[in-house]
Protein backbone atom coordinates (compact mmCIF):
# COMPACT_ATOMS: atom_id res chain seq x y z
CA UNK A 1 0.00 0.00 0.00
CA UNK A 2 2.70 2.20 0.90
CA UNK A 3 4.18 1.60 -2.99
CA UNK A 4 0.55 2.27 -4.27
CA UNK A 5 0.79 5.57 -2.29
CA UNK A 6 4.49 6.43 -3.60
CA UNK A 7 3.41 5.70 -7.27
CA UNK A 8 0.51 7.74 -7.37
CA UNK A 9 2.04 10.88 -5.75
CA UNK A 10 5.17 10.32 -7.88
CA UNK A 11 3.12 9.89 -11.41
CA UNK A 12 0.73 12.86 -10.29
CA UNK A 13 4.20 15.14 -9.94
CA UNK A 14 5.42 14.00 -13.21
CA UNK A 15 1.95 15.66 -14.89
CA UNK A 16 1.33 11.53 -15.52
CA UNK A 17 -1.71 11.10 -13.27
CA UNK A 18 -5.13 9.69 -14.59
CA UNK A 19 -8.60 10.50 -14.11
CA UNK A 20 -10.00 13.40 -11.98
CA UNK A 21 -9.19 12.36 -8.73
CA UNK A 22 -6.30 13.78 -6.82
CA UNK A 23 -3.74 10.99 -5.94
CA UNK A 24 -5.43 11.00 -2.06
CA UNK A 25 -8.59 10.33 -3.52
CA UNK A 26 -7.30 7.98 -5.47
CA UNK A 27 -5.78 5.79 -3.15
CA UNK A 28 -8.26 6.47 -0.41
CA UNK A 29 -10.66 3.96 -2.61
CA UNK A 30 -7.91 1.14 -2.60
CA UNK A 31 -8.39 -1.21 0.14
CA UNK A 32 -7.27 -4.86 0.93
CA UNK A 33 -8.37 -8.08 1.95
CA UNK A 34 -6.98 -11.42 3.48
CA UNK A 35 -9.90 -13.81 2.47
CA UNK A 36 -10.79 -14.08 -1.61
CA UNK A 37 -14.44 -14.11 -1.19
CA UNK A 38 -14.55 -10.49 0.59
CA UNK A 39 -11.92 -9.36 -2.22
CA UNK A 40 -14.36 -10.48 -5.08
CA UNK A 41 -17.78 -10.89 -4.43
CA UNK A 42 -18.97 -7.69 -5.33
CA UNK A 43 -16.21 -6.68 -8.28
CA UNK A 44 -17.01 -5.33 -11.57
CA UNK A 45 -13.86 -6.92 -12.47
CA UNK A 46 -11.51 -9.34 -11.01
CA UNK A 47 -7.96 -8.88 -12.17
CA UNK A 48 -5.38 -11.66 -11.40
CA UNK A 49 -1.98 -10.86 -10.95
CA UNK A 50 -0.18 -14.56 -9.40
CA UNK A 51 2.50 -15.86 -10.87
CA UNK A 52 2.89 -17.09 -14.63
CA UNK A 53 2.39 -21.33 -13.34
CA UNK A 54 -0.56 -22.85 -15.30
CA UNK A 55 -1.14 -25.19 -12.89
CA UNK A 56 -1.48 -21.81 -9.91
CA UNK A 57 -3.44 -19.68 -11.80
CA UNK A 58 -6.01 -22.33 -12.23
CA UNK A 59 -6.39 -23.03 -9.07
CA UNK A 60 -6.94 -19.43 -8.26
CA UNK A 61 -9.20 -18.99 -11.09
CA UNK A 62 -11.53 -22.40 -9.77
CA UNK A 63 -11.72 -20.47 -5.94
CA UNK A 64 -12.59 -16.98 -7.73
CA UNK A 65 -15.45 -18.63 -9.82
CA UNK A 66 -17.19 -20.12 -6.78
CA UNK A 67 -17.59 -16.10 -5.09
CA UNK A 68 -17.87 -14.04 -7.99
CA UNK A 69 -21.56 -12.60 -9.61
CA UNK A 70 -22.41 -13.62 -12.85
CA UNK A 71 -21.51 -9.63 -13.80
CA UNK A 72 -18.54 -9.88 -12.76
CA UNK A 73 -15.84 -9.63 -15.72
CA UNK A 74 -12.82 -11.74 -14.86
CA UNK A 75 -9.34 -11.06 -16.34
CA UNK A 76 -6.01 -13.16 -16.05
CA UNK A 77 -2.88 -10.43 -16.59
CA UNK A 78 -0.74 -13.81 -17.91
CA UNK A 79 1.67 -12.64 -20.46
CA UNK A 80 1.49 -15.69 -22.58
CA UNK A 81 -0.65 -18.52 -21.73
CA UNK A 82 -4.42 -18.62 -23.82
CA UNK A 83 -7.64 -17.80 -21.81
CA UNK A 84 -9.14 -21.37 -22.76
CA UNK A 85 -6.16 -23.01 -20.58
CA UNK A 86 -6.76 -20.84 -17.61
CA UNK A 87 -11.01 -20.68 -17.89
CA UNK A 88 -12.03 -24.29 -19.43
CA UNK A 89 -13.58 -25.60 -15.92
CA UNK A 90 -14.78 -22.28 -14.99
CA UNK A 91 -18.79 -21.84 -14.14
CA UNK A 92 -18.06 -18.26 -15.33
CA UNK A 93 -16.42 -18.92 -18.32
CA UNK A 94 -18.23 -16.59 -20.79
CA UNK A 95 -16.57 -13.74 -18.63
CA UNK A 96 -12.95 -14.48 -18.66
CA UNK A 97 -10.11 -12.88 -20.72
CA UNK A 98 -6.72 -12.47 -20.54
CA UNK A 99 -5.74 -8.68 -20.17
CA UNK A 100 -1.90 -8.86 -20.54
CA UNK A 101 -0.45 -5.47 -19.60
CA UNK A 102 3.40 -4.17 -20.83
CA UNK A 103 5.68 -2.93 -17.79
CA UNK A 104 6.27 -0.71 -16.82
CA UNK A 105 1.95 0.09 -17.42
CA UNK A 106 2.11 3.75 -16.24
CA UNK A 107 4.12 4.73 -19.06
CA UNK A 108 3.96 2.33 -21.56
CA UNK A 109 -0.24 1.87 -22.66
CA UNK A 110 -0.56 -1.55 -24.54
CA UNK A 111 -2.74 -4.04 -23.13
CA UNK A 112 -3.62 -7.22 -25.05
CA UNK A 113 -6.77 -8.81 -24.59
CA UNK A 114 -7.00 -11.77 -25.39
CA UNK A 115 -10.74 -14.01 -25.68
CA UNK A 116 -11.39 -17.63 -25.55
CA UNK A 117 -13.41 -19.03 -27.61
CA UNK A 118 -16.43 -18.55 -25.01
CA UNK A 119 -15.40 -15.47 -23.82
CA UNK A 120 -18.85 -13.14 -24.77
CA UNK A 121 -18.74 -10.15 -26.49
CA UNK A 122 -20.12 -8.13 -23.55
CA UNK A 123 -17.21 -9.00 -21.67
CA UNK A 124 -14.76 -8.10 -24.40
CA UNK A 125 -16.42 -4.60 -24.62
CA UNK A 126 -16.63 -4.02 -21.16
CA UNK A 127 -12.84 -4.71 -20.71
CA UNK A 128 -11.91 -2.63 -23.70
CA UNK A 129 -14.14 0.01 -22.66
CA UNK A 130 -12.44 0.17 -18.62
CA UNK A 131 -8.76 -0.24 -20.57
CA UNK A 132 -9.32 3.05 -22.17
CA UNK A 133 -10.75 4.98 -19.67
CA UNK A 134 -7.81 4.58 -17.20
CA UNK A 135 -5.83 5.64 -20.41
CA UNK A 136 -4.02 2.70 -21.65
CA UNK A 137 -4.58 1.07 -24.99
CA UNK A 138 -6.00 -2.05 -25.10
CA UNK A 139 -5.34 -4.38 -28.64
CA UNK A 140 -8.25 -7.09 -28.92
CA UNK A 141 -6.43 -10.44 -29.99
CA UNK A 142 -9.48 -12.38 -32.01
CA UNK A 143 -7.69 -15.63 -31.78
CA UNK A 144 -6.07 -17.37 -29.20
CA UNK A 145 -2.11 -17.89 -29.43
CA UNK A 146 0.24 -18.69 -27.32
CA UNK A 147 2.31 -15.31 -26.27
CA UNK A 148 -0.08 -12.85 -27.77
CA UNK A 149 1.19 -10.64 -30.64
CA UNK A 150 3.53 -8.22 -28.71
CA UNK A 151 5.90 -11.33 -27.54
CA UNK A 152 5.98 -12.83 -30.47
CA UNK A 153 7.51 -9.88 -32.48
CA UNK A 154 9.69 -9.47 -29.47
CA UNK A 155 10.58 -13.10 -29.59
CA UNK A 156 11.26 -12.38 -33.69
CA UNK A 157 13.33 -9.92 -32.85
CA UNK A 158 15.45 -11.32 -30.27
CA UNK A 159 15.62 -14.91 -32.56
CA UNK A 160 17.14 -12.87 -35.38
CA UNK A 161 20.08 -10.75 -32.93
CA UNK A 162 20.64 -14.34 -30.98
CA UNK A 163 21.45 -15.13 -34.66
CA UNK A 164 23.65 -12.52 -35.65
CA UNK A 165 25.70 -12.47 -32.88
CA UNK A 166 26.18 -16.03 -32.51
CA UNK A 167 27.53 -15.71 -36.05
CA UNK A 168 29.73 -13.12 -35.26
CA UNK A 169 28.01 -10.59 -37.50
CA UNK A 170 28.22 -8.39 -34.78
CA UNK A 171 28.41 -8.53 -30.96
CA UNK A 172 25.74 -7.25 -28.17
CA UNK A 173 26.50 -3.87 -27.90
CA UNK A 174 26.07 -3.47 -31.90
CA UNK A 175 22.90 -5.62 -32.01
CA UNK A 176 21.18 -2.94 -29.12
CA UNK A 177 22.42 -0.11 -31.05
CA UNK A 178 20.71 -0.85 -33.92
CA UNK A 179 17.89 -1.04 -32.11
CA UNK A 180 17.79 2.01 -30.29
CA UNK A 181 19.90 4.49 -32.29
CA UNK A 182 17.75 3.25 -35.45
CA UNK A 183 14.94 1.11 -35.89
CA UNK A 184 13.31 1.39 -32.42
CA UNK A 185 13.32 5.47 -33.10
CA UNK A 186 10.77 4.92 -35.58
CA UNK A 187 8.92 1.93 -33.87
CA UNK A 188 8.35 4.25 -30.92
CA UNK A 189 5.88 5.99 -33.30
CA UNK A 190 4.81 4.20 -36.22
CA UNK A 191 4.71 0.05 -36.33
CA UNK A 192 6.88 -2.49 -38.53
CA UNK A 193 4.15 -2.53 -41.65
CA UNK A 194 3.97 1.27 -41.49
CA UNK A 195 7.88 1.71 -41.56
CA UNK A 196 7.70 -0.07 -45.19
CA UNK A 197 4.64 1.93 -46.01
CA UNK A 198 6.40 4.72 -45.22
CA UNK A 199 9.79 4.16 -46.83
CA UNK A 200 7.99 3.03 -50.09
CA UNK A 201 5.68 4.94 -50.25
CA UNK A 202 3.04 1.97 -49.92
CA UNK A 203 3.06 -1.12 -48.52
CA UNK A 204 2.37 -3.38 -51.52
CA UNK A 205 5.02 -0.90 -53.63
CA UNK A 206 7.61 -2.32 -51.15
CA UNK A 207 6.63 -5.76 -51.31
CA UNK A 208 6.69 -5.65 -55.35
CA UNK A 209 10.03 -3.88 -55.46
CA UNK A 210 12.04 -5.52 -52.89
CA UNK A 211 10.03 -9.23 -52.83
CA UNK A 212 13.03 -10.74 -54.65
CA UNK A 213 16.03 -9.01 -52.66
CA UNK A 214 13.57 -9.63 -49.34
CA UNK A 215 13.63 -13.55 -50.05
CA UNK A 216 17.23 -14.02 -50.79
CA UNK A 217 17.39 -11.89 -47.66
CA UNK A 218 15.30 -14.88 -45.72
CA UNK A 219 17.33 -17.54 -47.32
CA UNK A 220 19.15 -17.57 -44.22
CA UNK A 221 16.77 -17.44 -41.86
CA UNK A 222 16.48 -20.50 -39.72
CA UNK A 223 14.32 -23.08 -37.20
CA UNK A 224 14.54 -21.42 -34.64
CA UNK A 225 16.85 -22.76 -31.89
CA UNK A 226 16.59 -23.46 -28.02
CA UNK A 227 17.97 -20.20 -26.40
CA UNK A 228 20.54 -20.40 -23.58
CA UNK A 229 24.05 -22.25 -22.58
CA UNK A 230 26.97 -20.68 -23.41
CA UNK A 231 26.08 -18.20 -26.00
CA UNK A 232 24.00 -16.54 -23.29
CA UNK A 233 26.42 -16.87 -21.08
CA UNK A 234 29.17 -14.34 -23.27
CA UNK A 235 25.79 -12.40 -24.18
CA UNK A 236 25.11 -11.53 -20.88
CA UNK A 237 28.80 -10.99 -20.03
CA UNK A 238 28.16 -8.41 -22.94
CA UNK A 239 25.06 -6.76 -21.64
CA UNK A 240 27.34 -5.71 -18.16
CA UNK A 241 28.30 -2.73 -20.22
CA UNK A 242 24.90 -1.64 -20.09
CA UNK A 243 24.38 -3.09 -16.43
CA UNK A 244 25.42 -5.57 -14.16
CA UNK A 245 22.61 -8.21 -12.44
CA UNK A 246 23.15 -6.22 -9.16
CA UNK A 247 22.58 -2.56 -10.90
CA UNK A 248 19.25 -3.76 -13.32
CA UNK A 249 17.05 -2.07 -10.45
CA UNK A 250 19.27 1.13 -11.01
CA UNK A 251 18.88 0.54 -14.98
CA UNK A 252 15.12 0.22 -14.68
CA UNK A 253 14.89 3.23 -13.08
CA UNK A 254 17.36 4.87 -15.69
CA UNK A 255 14.50 2.80 -18.30
CA UNK A 256 11.65 4.31 -16.33
CA UNK A 257 12.72 7.83 -16.82
CA UNK A 258 13.03 7.62 -20.29
CA UNK A 259 9.50 6.37 -20.87
CA UNK A 260 8.15 8.53 -18.58
CA UNK A 261 9.43 11.55 -20.64
CA UNK A 262 8.76 9.52 -24.16
CA UNK A 263 4.96 9.18 -22.75
CA UNK A 264 4.52 12.76 -21.91
CA UNK A 265 6.27 13.95 -25.09
CA UNK A 266 4.10 11.70 -27.31
CA UNK A 267 0.70 13.10 -25.30
CA UNK A 268 2.04 16.56 -26.04
CA UNK A 269 2.20 15.70 -29.94
CA UNK A 270 -1.42 14.21 -29.18
CA UNK A 271 -2.54 17.29 -27.75
CA UNK A 272 -0.67 20.08 -29.78
CA UNK A 273 -2.22 17.42 -32.86
CA UNK A 274 -5.89 17.90 -31.82
CA UNK A 275 -5.44 21.49 -31.32
CA UNK A 276 -4.18 22.03 -35.31
CA UNK B 1 21.37 23.14 -53.36
CA UNK B 2 18.00 24.61 -52.61
CA UNK B 3 16.43 21.67 -50.49
CA UNK B 4 19.95 21.54 -48.26
CA UNK B 5 19.99 24.93 -47.59
CA UNK B 6 16.37 24.48 -46.55
CA UNK B 7 17.36 21.06 -44.50
CA UNK B 8 20.37 23.11 -42.82
CA UNK B 9 18.95 26.17 -41.76
CA UNK B 10 15.82 24.29 -40.15
CA UNK B 11 18.12 22.04 -38.29
CA UNK B 12 19.47 24.57 -36.64
CA UNK B 13 16.07 26.42 -36.10
CA UNK B 14 15.21 23.55 -34.24
CA UNK B 15 18.30 22.99 -31.93
CA UNK B 16 19.48 19.88 -33.83
CA UNK B 17 22.40 21.20 -35.99
CA UNK B 18 25.71 20.02 -35.65
CA UNK B 19 28.80 20.89 -35.79
CA UNK B 20 30.39 24.36 -34.52
CA UNK B 21 30.35 26.33 -38.19
CA UNK B 22 26.50 28.18 -38.78
CA UNK B 23 24.21 26.71 -41.62
CA UNK B 24 25.27 29.52 -44.10
CA UNK B 25 29.13 28.42 -43.50
CA UNK B 26 28.38 24.67 -44.08
CA UNK B 27 26.13 25.68 -47.19
CA UNK B 28 29.16 27.74 -48.57
CA UNK B 29 31.23 24.85 -47.72
CA UNK B 30 28.82 22.52 -50.55
CA UNK B 31 29.63 22.41 -54.17
CA UNK B 32 28.47 20.53 -57.17
CA UNK B 33 29.82 18.67 -60.31
CA UNK B 34 28.68 17.42 -63.19
CA UNK B 35 32.15 15.39 -64.03
CA UNK B 36 32.60 12.35 -61.89
CA UNK B 37 36.61 12.75 -62.04
CA UNK B 38 36.57 16.34 -60.68
CA UNK B 39 33.89 15.12 -58.13
CA UNK B 40 36.06 12.49 -56.50
CA UNK B 41 39.70 13.45 -57.33
CA UNK B 42 40.45 15.50 -54.46
CA UNK B 43 38.22 13.57 -51.82
CA UNK B 44 38.92 12.28 -48.58
CA UNK B 45 35.67 10.08 -48.64
CA UNK B 46 33.09 9.30 -51.82
CA UNK B 47 30.17 8.70 -50.36
CA UNK B 48 27.87 6.77 -53.29
CA UNK B 49 24.17 6.97 -52.89
CA UNK B 50 22.35 5.76 -56.73
CA UNK B 51 19.70 3.42 -56.36
CA UNK B 52 19.90 0.23 -55.07
CA UNK B 53 21.03 -1.88 -58.52
CA UNK B 54 23.85 -4.31 -58.30
CA UNK B 55 24.94 -3.73 -61.83
CA UNK B 56 24.59 -0.16 -61.68
CA UNK B 57 26.50 0.73 -58.15
CA UNK B 58 29.20 -1.43 -59.40
CA UNK B 59 29.24 0.34 -63.15
CA UNK B 60 29.91 3.66 -61.25
CA UNK B 61 32.54 2.10 -58.51
CA UNK B 62 34.60 1.14 -61.42
CA UNK B 63 34.37 4.64 -63.08
CA UNK B 64 35.07 6.09 -59.24
CA UNK B 65 37.97 3.88 -58.81
CA UNK B 66 39.95 5.19 -61.53
CA UNK B 67 39.66 9.18 -60.51
CA UNK B 68 40.48 8.14 -57.01
CA UNK B 69 43.91 8.70 -55.11
CA UNK B 70 44.91 5.77 -52.90
CA UNK B 71 44.27 7.45 -49.82
CA UNK B 72 40.40 8.26 -50.34
CA UNK B 73 37.97 6.13 -48.11
CA UNK B 74 34.98 4.50 -50.92
CA UNK B 75 31.63 4.49 -49.23
CA UNK B 76 28.48 2.87 -50.69
CA UNK B 77 25.02 3.68 -48.88
CA UNK B 78 23.66 0.24 -50.09
CA UNK B 79 20.98 -0.21 -47.93
CA UNK B 80 21.88 -4.67 -48.36
CA UNK B 81 24.28 -5.33 -50.62
CA UNK B 82 27.45 -6.58 -49.34
CA UNK B 83 30.62 -4.48 -50.29
CA UNK B 84 32.38 -7.35 -51.33
CA UNK B 85 29.69 -7.59 -54.13
CA UNK B 86 30.11 -4.15 -55.15
CA UNK B 87 34.07 -3.39 -55.01
CA UNK B 88 35.30 -7.17 -55.68
CA UNK B 89 36.86 -6.15 -59.20
CA UNK B 90 38.50 -2.11 -57.47
CA UNK B 91 41.98 -1.51 -57.44
CA UNK B 92 41.54 0.42 -54.38
CA UNK B 93 38.91 -2.16 -52.70
CA UNK B 94 40.72 -1.89 -49.40
CA UNK B 95 39.58 1.54 -49.20
CA UNK B 96 35.87 0.84 -49.48
CA UNK B 97 32.99 -0.17 -47.33
CA UNK B 98 29.15 0.18 -46.61
CA UNK B 99 28.11 3.26 -45.17
CA UNK B 100 24.49 2.42 -44.54
CA UNK B 101 22.17 5.00 -42.63
CA UNK B 102 18.33 5.00 -41.57
CA UNK B 103 16.15 7.48 -42.79
CA UNK B 104 16.28 10.30 -41.92
CA UNK B 105 19.62 10.13 -41.04
CA UNK B 106 19.28 13.80 -39.56
CA UNK B 107 17.24 12.62 -36.69
CA UNK B 108 17.87 8.66 -36.28
CA UNK B 109 21.71 8.17 -35.72
CA UNK B 110 22.89 4.86 -36.59
CA UNK B 111 25.60 4.00 -39.36
CA UNK B 112 25.85 0.83 -40.53
CA UNK B 113 29.55 -0.10 -41.84
CA UNK B 114 29.87 -3.23 -43.37
CA UNK B 115 33.78 -4.61 -44.26
CA UNK B 116 34.23 -6.37 -46.87
CA UNK B 117 36.86 -9.13 -46.46
CA UNK B 118 39.72 -6.35 -47.71
CA UNK B 119 38.95 -3.72 -46.53
CA UNK B 120 41.72 -1.80 -43.98
CA UNK B 121 41.47 -1.21 -40.14
CA UNK B 122 42.98 1.98 -41.57
CA UNK B 123 39.73 2.97 -43.78
CA UNK B 124 37.24 1.44 -41.11
CA UNK B 125 38.51 3.52 -38.53
CA UNK B 126 38.60 6.52 -40.77
CA UNK B 127 35.12 6.01 -41.24
CA UNK B 128 33.89 5.01 -37.85
CA UNK B 129 35.58 8.28 -36.67
CA UNK B 130 34.13 10.54 -39.74
CA UNK B 131 30.84 9.16 -38.38
CA UNK B 132 31.26 9.94 -34.89
CA UNK B 133 32.39 13.65 -35.30
CA UNK B 134 29.63 14.07 -37.51
CA UNK B 135 27.39 13.09 -34.26
CA UNK B 136 25.86 9.49 -36.07
CA UNK B 137 25.87 5.89 -34.29
CA UNK B 138 28.49 3.96 -36.45
CA UNK B 139 28.27 0.15 -35.61
CA UNK B 140 30.67 -2.37 -37.32
CA UNK B 141 29.28 -5.43 -39.02
CA UNK B 142 32.26 -7.62 -38.32
CA UNK B 143 31.44 -9.97 -41.07
CA UNK B 144 29.03 -9.19 -44.07
CA UNK B 145 25.74 -10.21 -44.42
CA UNK B 146 22.81 -9.74 -46.90
CA UNK B 147 20.15 -6.91 -45.78
CA UNK B 148 23.05 -6.02 -42.33
CA UNK B 149 21.78 -5.71 -38.75
CA UNK B 150 18.75 -3.53 -38.79
CA UNK B 151 16.77 -4.54 -42.25
CA UNK B 152 17.29 -8.35 -40.48
CA UNK B 153 15.71 -7.43 -37.19
CA UNK B 154 13.14 -4.99 -38.87
CA UNK B 155 12.14 -8.02 -41.70
CA UNK B 156 11.83 -10.83 -38.57
CA UNK B 157 9.75 -8.20 -37.08
CA UNK B 158 7.61 -7.87 -40.07
CA UNK B 159 7.47 -11.45 -41.22
CA UNK B 160 6.05 -12.21 -37.54
CA UNK B 161 3.53 -9.46 -38.36
CA UNK B 162 2.64 -10.86 -41.48
CA UNK B 163 1.97 -14.27 -39.93
CA UNK B 164 -0.09 -12.68 -37.14
CA UNK B 165 -2.24 -10.94 -39.52
CA UNK B 166 -2.91 -13.82 -42.15
CA UNK B 167 -3.63 -16.01 -39.01
CA UNK B 168 -6.57 -13.62 -37.97
CA UNK B 169 -4.87 -13.35 -34.79
CA UNK B 170 -4.73 -9.32 -35.05
CA UNK B 171 -5.63 -6.76 -37.63
CA UNK B 172 -3.07 -4.22 -38.64
CA UNK B 173 -3.61 -2.03 -36.64
CA UNK B 174 -3.46 -3.99 -34.00
CA UNK B 175 -0.12 -5.08 -34.36
CA UNK B 176 1.14 -1.64 -35.32
CA UNK B 177 -0.47 -0.60 -31.62
CA UNK B 178 1.46 -3.17 -29.97
CA UNK B 179 4.78 -2.19 -31.46
CA UNK B 180 4.06 1.85 -31.25
CA UNK B 181 2.20 1.88 -27.83
CA UNK B 182 3.66 -1.54 -26.30
CA UNK B 183 7.48 -2.83 -27.24
CA UNK B 184 8.46 0.11 -29.17
CA UNK B 185 8.62 2.85 -26.09
CA UNK B 186 11.26 0.33 -24.96
CA UNK B 187 12.87 -0.51 -28.13
CA UNK B 188 13.71 3.92 -28.26
CA UNK B 189 16.23 3.36 -25.75
CA UNK B 190 17.21 0.05 -25.01
CA UNK B 191 17.84 -2.99 -27.32
CA UNK B 192 15.90 -6.67 -27.44
CA UNK B 193 18.68 -8.20 -25.45
CA UNK B 194 18.77 -5.40 -23.14
CA UNK B 195 14.79 -5.25 -22.78
CA UNK B 196 14.89 -9.16 -21.36
CA UNK B 197 17.75 -8.44 -19.07
CA UNK B 198 15.99 -6.01 -17.11
CA UNK B 199 12.66 -8.29 -17.44
CA UNK B 200 14.13 -10.82 -15.39
CA UNK B 201 17.14 -9.56 -13.91
CA UNK B 202 19.57 -10.95 -15.88
CA UNK B 203 19.22 -12.28 -19.47
CA UNK B 204 20.36 -15.38 -18.41
CA UNK B 205 18.07 -16.07 -16.20
CA UNK B 206 15.40 -15.09 -18.33
CA UNK B 207 16.79 -17.58 -20.80
CA UNK B 208 16.82 -20.06 -18.19
CA UNK B 209 13.44 -19.56 -16.56
CA UNK B 210 11.44 -19.00 -19.75
CA UNK B 211 13.12 -21.11 -21.72
CA UNK B 212 10.39 -24.00 -22.21
CA UNK B 213 7.87 -21.67 -22.70
CA UNK B 214 9.99 -19.99 -25.29
CA UNK B 215 10.27 -23.02 -27.07
CA UNK B 216 6.76 -24.06 -27.28
CA UNK B 217 6.03 -20.64 -28.06
CA UNK B 218 8.67 -21.19 -31.51
CA UNK B 219 7.11 -23.97 -32.41
CA UNK B 220 4.28 -22.06 -34.33
CA UNK B 221 7.19 -20.19 -35.99
CA UNK B 222 7.58 -21.03 -39.90
CA UNK B 223 9.81 -21.04 -43.10
CA UNK B 224 9.65 -17.28 -43.83
CA UNK B 225 7.36 -16.95 -47.21
CA UNK B 226 7.27 -14.45 -49.79
CA UNK B 227 4.70 -11.84 -48.76
CA UNK B 228 2.95 -10.24 -51.41
CA UNK B 229 -0.14 -10.71 -53.45
CA UNK B 230 -3.48 -10.64 -51.70
CA UNK B 231 -2.95 -10.53 -48.28
CA UNK B 232 -0.48 -7.50 -49.36
CA UNK B 233 -3.26 -5.28 -51.12
CA UNK B 234 -5.33 -6.27 -47.43
CA UNK B 235 -2.68 -5.21 -45.36
CA UNK B 236 -2.15 -1.42 -47.66
CA UNK B 237 -6.09 -1.29 -47.38
CA UNK B 238 -5.79 -1.05 -43.64
CA UNK B 239 -2.58 0.69 -43.51
CA UNK B 240 -4.84 3.15 -44.97
CA UNK B 241 -5.90 4.38 -41.79
CA UNK B 242 -2.77 5.52 -40.98
CA UNK B 243 -1.74 7.07 -44.65
CA UNK B 244 -3.39 6.58 -47.80
CA UNK B 245 -0.15 6.01 -50.48
CA UNK B 246 -1.19 10.17 -51.64
CA UNK B 247 -1.18 10.79 -47.98
CA UNK B 248 2.09 8.89 -47.07
CA UNK B 249 4.38 12.49 -48.21
CA UNK B 250 2.18 13.76 -45.19
CA UNK B 251 2.65 11.35 -42.75
CA UNK B 252 6.71 11.08 -43.71
CA UNK B 253 6.22 14.69 -42.08
CA UNK B 254 4.36 13.84 -39.33
CA UNK B 255 7.14 11.08 -38.04
CA UNK B 256 9.89 13.19 -39.05
CA UNK B 257 8.54 15.85 -36.71
CA UNK B 258 7.94 13.02 -33.90
CA UNK B 259 11.05 12.11 -34.24
CA UNK B 260 12.89 14.95 -34.11
CA UNK B 261 11.67 15.52 -30.82
CA UNK B 262 12.50 12.11 -29.85
CA UNK B 263 16.06 13.16 -30.91
CA UNK B 264 15.81 16.45 -28.57
CA UNK B 265 14.70 14.73 -25.93
CA UNK B 266 17.28 12.05 -25.86
CA UNK B 267 19.72 14.31 -26.24
CA UNK B 268 18.59 16.18 -23.24
CA UNK B 269 18.47 13.16 -21.34
CA UNK B 270 22.11 12.60 -22.34
CA UNK B 271 23.45 15.74 -21.29
CA UNK B 272 21.32 15.86 -17.88
CA UNK B 273 22.81 12.41 -17.15
CA UNK B 274 26.56 13.12 -17.74
CA UNK B 275 25.65 16.58 -15.44
CA UNK B 276 24.67 14.08 -12.72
Amino acid sequence: MEDINHQLQHLSENGLGKGSLTPDQQYSRISTAERLDVCVSEAILVMECVPEVLDLKREVWLDIDRHVQGETSLASSSSAIQPSLLSSDMEHRENFVVTHPINPPFYIPLVEIVRAPWTSDKTVDMVYKLMEDIGQAPVVLQKEIFNFVAARIQNACLQEAWWLIKDGVADVDDVERAMYEGLGMDYAFIGPLERLHLLSGGFERYMSQTSELYCSAQEPFREPERMGGHAAEVMERELESFARVSEVPDRRRWRDERLAELSKLKRQLDVKEEGT
